[in-house]
């Protein structure tokens, strides 16, 4: 399924200001850029550094007055959605490296804390059928209510009062499955039908296919049953939203506008859909 | 200086339980290990993974019954001690890729919050200046407490309550640092003068010495007053201490008992000592 | 049934330091003492004021140097067993004034906050109903560990975790039964039975029996299920834990030691005592 | 002082819901009403109840549909502003029974906490000398930031973000008040000056006055400085804003306007202003 997104933001900052921005689709072997054109105000700096798990690019920039943002991009997605329930945990000890950090409590996911929530309500379950269960628990729970959190908002807080936003939803999927002894990380990312249209965010969990060989592989989980993993376009991944915010100032920054658009191109056929997805 | 390192510790589990420890001073080109001895209970498994930064190793065991881990090490300390106050902070815009993720709100370090407090206390003050004002503030302010704090606490919990122990002290040290757009990171450690003997925790910001070429570096600052950079053994570093702890149990496990010891060695002249620290 | 208490504590003041206490069997219609005699070390001053909503004394004193307090009483617990599921709310507007204040929020208990899970878990019932269903949800999922919570332990705290002791049951169940529109308060108590012995927390919701005539009363529930309704002597009532606490020292105090010994009178039948509770 | 209150509020019931309101000034000794006009929307159900403390009244009503509030009164508020840095504390063991459930933490006002901040910054002060010291420090620390908090936010919160509205005001100086041992309420009330034109709430606490005979009194303390003792039209008290909230709903309710306007009556002359405040 080919992408196509449309991005367009601004702020004004009074004095020279940083800024760290991270809103380009990241170049990774699962979504192939077909096309790209990023566009930004001409300021005094303009730097990309690799994001975390060298996923995408962060962005330096550091400028003064009016700065706007204009990104369109194609992207082929060739990742393939997996059938999360069949898929199989692997041993704390048998993780790799890397997998390691994302097992830990993070600035809005204190997972430590719901061990005895998660055996209570899904003890009898392991691996992949475990986080089917709480993507299931979390969809039937909560309500997708624009407004009704902060970035403050911990994925406790969303816990306890049921609802939030996507940012929200991904939050209290990852702290589950890390409770669980499943690393879990948060996506930012593009995809069609969210609505309303913007940015939005979704968890990944580390499982193993048993039907294939290798070790683990991060797979995508949305909670709010709005993106599907072969329409989803990431952006960058961190321990949670504290790590992928699109703007970053270290300063004062006026935040002005912002549109989204994301849409599957007409060229392409969508009969790869997944009916039963 | 070289400082010798004793430690021993056993937990028990009752049924085959994952187990990540750490808690072998790193090799790293600022420490030297002159000698090293690890020995554990033969258990099911043993391996190690680079921990966070490539710092250290993690250790993942699986086993069951009683566990014992035992730890000797001499390491040659070869960091220099800074004077922190004459250090300079490079902009946000400047920083190298690694060193970003340490500008983000962290499990317990919700930096985010504290800009009005920094601004307002420190606002005066700008790179190791500030670092070095932030640490007289919480050496002036804080009462060092064992027992005053849980696994729970954070940093917040501790800037209101203004006691702790060293995790506790270097959790502010951290959030304070971050609120002012210095990188920092939590630093595990061995250290001598630590009272009562154990592992100890010190914090670590990324600033850059005016007199010396090159980018940012990493500095060690102890709030507690402890431990001396020229003594510290780092074990390894991350975001705050859910990413250090030196045993992390992925199932039942009770501890048993634990002893460290940390030392100057005697047979190598303490002259170098800095009077001025 | 009649029930026989004997208590005793100390604690060390280094100065004269104030200090309230509250430890004594309320005198109220529905338990009469038959005995009763406080001792206490003499110091500066000792006074009685009434305590909250006029049920029990509390006493405040002035010492220095070591305090005992040395308490024994025989109490006639005339209140009968209700069996709380029968009962019916009242409308919020039926409420007396006195009921009011423990509808709200407070130190230990942020009501409001659990509206959305009340109404998830719970929607389909109303008034002793809920209550019921409450107080068995609590019982199913909550584990009884001593140790488990602090005094800064909030009923949202014990809520995620899962766990704690008399006191953090008695806040989930206040908490649940506010955030459901019904008043419900914090009984601090003796009972017999209660393991470890000490004083013992329960909670007390406002509802009307619809076999009687007049408005609404307030039942005694005990989600820890350690304790009858007939077999509890109550000391005081408060929003929750914050008012009712047995020791508040203004100043420095060191606790020394306390033995609570609760029975049920041996030289009276215990022929009374439902089988099924 | 004479005062004029306009006052008119709706909001939008779907199905019959009971609503607790408190809106109206209180008729105590300290503020005499010259003319008071209360309509309301006719309901199913109207009563009036006595709000904590005896002072004012909370009004249940149960209605369906648009339900408008409107409330006119003119007040001479008779209460003389004293000089709070002059004023004694009285020691705990001293305090009426009325005044001890304020030395109590509250849902907004986890006072226990902040025993070792007051001591640091305060402890050279007793009294009234202390609470003008707090009360400058909030006037001086915090900035007034409409939208900066919402009706989770607690003192805790407000006194790490060091900004919020006078309901924040408030309940941070009456968290500080009680840390120190000093009975303190909050109040809900009416004042000109106040901008944007609302609702007020300012603190209140329990001192003596040395130079009049007699025990302890309340003396009025506005860290936000919009409001002179003697120009406060007092609504309601409580333990914070759990207590004083103007419209609480037992169900759902979709506010749909206010407006307030408070100015001293022209006809009155204003020469008994007290320059120096």
């Amino acid at each position: 399924m080919a992408i196509t997104i449309d991005l367009a933001f601004a702020f004004h900052m009074e004095r020279p200001t940083d800024v760290l921005l991270q809103f380009e689709a990241a170049m990774i072997p699962e979504q192939r850029l077909l096309e790209t054109d990023t566009w930004v105000t001409k300021g005094e700096h303009f730097a990309r550094i690799p994001a975390q798990d060298s996923i995408g690019d962060r962005v330096w920039i550091r400028a003064e007055g009016r700065y706007d943002v204009n990104y369109n991009a194609t992207v082929a997605v060739g990742r393939m959605p997996a059938d999360v329930a069949g898929l199989e945990r692997l041993h704390p000890h048998e993780l790799p490296g890397e997998a390691v950090q994302y097992l830990f409590d993070s600035r809005y996911c204190p997972a430590d804390r719901f061990q005895q929530f998660v055996e209570a309500e899904f003890g009898s379950l392991e691996g992949g059928a475990r986080i089917a269960a709480i993507e299931e628990w979390i969809a039937g729970s909560f309500s997708y209510v624009p407004g009704s959190s902060t970035p403050n908002t911990t994925a406790l807080d969303s816990f306890i009062e049921r609802r939030g936003i996507c940012r929200d939803y991904a939050h209290v999927m990852v702290m589950l499955a890390r409770a669980s002894g499943i690393p879990a990380r948060f996506v930012s990312c593009f995809a069609p039908d969210v609505t309303p249209q913007d940015f939005h965010a979704v968890a990944e969990v580390f499982l193993t296919d048993p039907t294939t060989p290798g070790g683990g592989a991060w797979f995508l989980v949305d909670a709010t049953r709005m993106a599907r993993a072969d329409e989803i376009v990431k952006i960058g991944v961190g321990r949670d939203a504290a790590d992928v915010s699109f703007m970053t100032s270290f300063g004062p920054a006026t935040f002005i506008e912002k549109t989204v658009s994301v849409e599957r191109d007409s060229n392409r056929p969508a009969a790869d859909r997944h009916p039963g997805e």
